[in-house]
């Protein structure tokens, strides 16, 4: 097989099965606290023998945007997923951007297909896998779905048979033990050169880092990574983002009403507040983040930047140029407007249109440069690494080029 | 009794006894969690019969400039305390700011005892008790030197036996838990129209929200607050800062050493970096926080500036006047470049002058702006509260100018 180049980098092929894991809402505290609670033997075990590095996410701190930087290595500018949602101005319609059509560059993962390597991705929902196995030759599906799958779309036909496991519910950590079951299964099986695997933060988004939860999870998570590595696997562990407490000291979310502000400045509908966190899977976290874009007419955008820095709870208020710049954003998918919060703050859009009802624990949830930093983590020491910034897109580069 | 007026505030006088507590490093995902785990009954019976902001404390987001704030209404550009240490210009040398000296304006402790109340102060650690205490009538004692209080300097000569406690440990939950217990006998004893208590943080740099250490440590505050509150007293919770980690995910601490970084850049003591953490108690955070501020000769300024905004764990770098203006800091004690990690990093001098062997669990520590965010609560409810920023400083105006 030969290297394989994409988005101004090269990578060398996989001279052994490497899993590359993202695991969805990983603020660092959640291994270390399981570490030190004695419920990650694995993890503990790379203290010596691996690798560790803090690197920074994609803002906005969100699921799908990180998750498609790591598989193709570079930030939305580049590939376009800046969000789980977007107003398309052509349309004038607020859009889903979960459709391999807002793709703007091929995957890591196709790439490597394509050069003979035999991959496979397993996601938890299901509004990942179409992107990531966007014409992708191999094996993609999500547990979500995992009763679903065909061989034409999916590139396997038992699914279900791999693991034993039932069915799980969306809402659940079963979903993501699924992801991290079934990808034992197909490394045994399968023998992949290529295994992505991509969880969900449903239990992140309750459980504070170090509590019994998010201990069990770190548990479950490292049972299997074990399993991975004895399979003789190169493996490395990122996140999407972060998790950070969004609520006052008595638990309630500290929320700042984005729409009502803007139609209380300048009339009903004027403006239009995006939270791009907002997916068909709310229940967990009410579509609230700790990431805004707001389109309004050209005349009002100075007004709004100056308003809204005095509001509490924000944090950052930036046009959209020296946003997308900032962040490595596609100008075209961004509002006039990118609002970011403080940390224990999130931004909803108007009080009546977000259901609370569903959030049977204290809001917790990301999107913010606040969940900006995430765990960089390999099983195989890297000799001579330079020291500079480390992004969660680096995980495809630190696998196949920097390991020993 | 006559309303006060300092800095620019007019404060009411008390109606009844207020307890203005500053609970050291209480993020507030500690009472949160501790809510939730049933162990903070008091807390949970306030979130129907009281109130809970969300406020920002001073940055840096350390213990001495929190404590005086909130003492005086004022940030530090008021009352110059803006560190535990700093370099002094004149005298050519690194001195302590907790020699009342340094403080620039009284406070309201001392104000409302010449006003004509009975003042008590109880701190944990015995560095606070003469800048809190500074030209007070009244009680003004430490845990850590109980035993060897006398009517002249602290207004009392039974300390020790106000509670039966024996002397604790400075590295304990202990010294904490006097503080309260103290609180609650003078309370019953001398009936003060004002006690102000302020806490150690030796547990929140150690145990991180919900774990099992810090709901012990918030289950023990909240009987004691439940105590006073039997007692009639009005209280507010404030804290001083937040709580971080600092670690990777493998629990080693993030650290960027600055005078390294500005030795090989310009020679060997061109800069001084000063770190207003450094204070005689360093074992549990090994004098790393999340705040510095540098020294160095004006032609290298600019330069330095450039050079550590590249550097990976570095969140802010602002030049002095820039730094004072955002963050309320007196310039004659401020360095020429201001610099503030990244939520899970620290600063430090030289590689070789932290001594992290005193390091029993991974760093938890604070001193930047993602520390600012802190709870204020009250007992009572505040009708008609403006929208505003709240800062840990208006603990004082909440008691005795906002509460129904």
């Amino acid at each position: 097989m030969n290297s394989v180049s994409l988005h101004g980098r090269t990578y060398r092929p996989p001279s052994g099965p490497v899993v590359i894991v993202c695991v969805d809402g990983c603020e660092p505290d959640y291994l270390n606290l399981a570490i030190g609670a004695g419920a990650a033997p694995w993890f503990a075990s790379l203290v010596t023998r691996g690798t560790c590095l803090t690197a920074d996410c994609v803002v906005p701190s969100f699921t799908n945007p990180n998750n498609l930087s790591i598989v193709t290595g570079a930030p939305p500018s580049v590939h376009g997923i800046c969000g789980n949602y977007f107003w398309d101005r052509d349309a004038q319609a607020e859009v889903m951007m979960n459709d391999p059509r807002y793709l703007r560059g091929g995957t890591l993962l196709a790439a490597f297909a394509d050069a003979g390597a035999k991959v496979a991705v397993v996601t938890a929902k299901d509004k990942l896998r179409a992107l990531l196995g966007h014409r992708m030759k191999g094996i993609c599906f999500s547990s979500e779905k995992a009763d679903k799958v065909t061989a034409v779309e999916n590139g396997i036909v038992d699914a279900m048979g791999l693991t034993g496991m039932p069915l799980p519910s969306v809402y659940s950590a079963a979903l993501s033990e699924f992801v991290f079951a079934a990808g034992v299964a197909l490394l045994e099986r399968e023998r992949p050169d290529i295994l992505y695997l991509s969880t969900t933060d449903y239990v992140q988004h309750k459980h504070a880092p170090g509590t019994p939860g998010a201990n069990a999870f770190v548990a479950m998570m490292d049972g299997y990574l074990a399993k991975l590595d004895r399979l003789g696997a190169t493996i490395v562990v990122t996140a999407d983002h972060g998790m950070n407490a969004k609520t006052d000291a008595f638990g309630r979310p500290n929320i700042v009403f984005l729409q009502d502000l803007a139609d209380h400045w300048y009339g009903a509908g004027t403006a239009r507040v995006i939270l791009p966190i907002t997916d068909p899977y709310v229940v967990h976290h009410g579509a609230l983040g700790s990431f805004a874009t707001i389109y309004l007419p050209q005349e009002t955008v100075g007004d709004a930047e100056v308003r809204l820095r005095s509001v509490p709870g924000i944090w950052q208020v930036h046009g959209r140029d020296e946003a997308c710049r900032r962040y490595e954003l596609p100008p075209d998918r961004v509002g006039d407007i990118v609002v970011v919060a403080e940390r224990l703050w999130t931004l909803g859009t108007s009080r009546t249109r977000h259901d609370l009802t569903g959030l049977d624990a204290p809001l917790r949830s990301h999107g913010g440069v606040s969940e900006q930093q995430v765990p960089l983590i390999a099983n195989r020491l890297a000799p001579d690494l330079p020291d500079r910034r480390w992004r969660n897109f680096d995980a495809f580069d630190l696998a196949l080029n920097r390991l020993g």
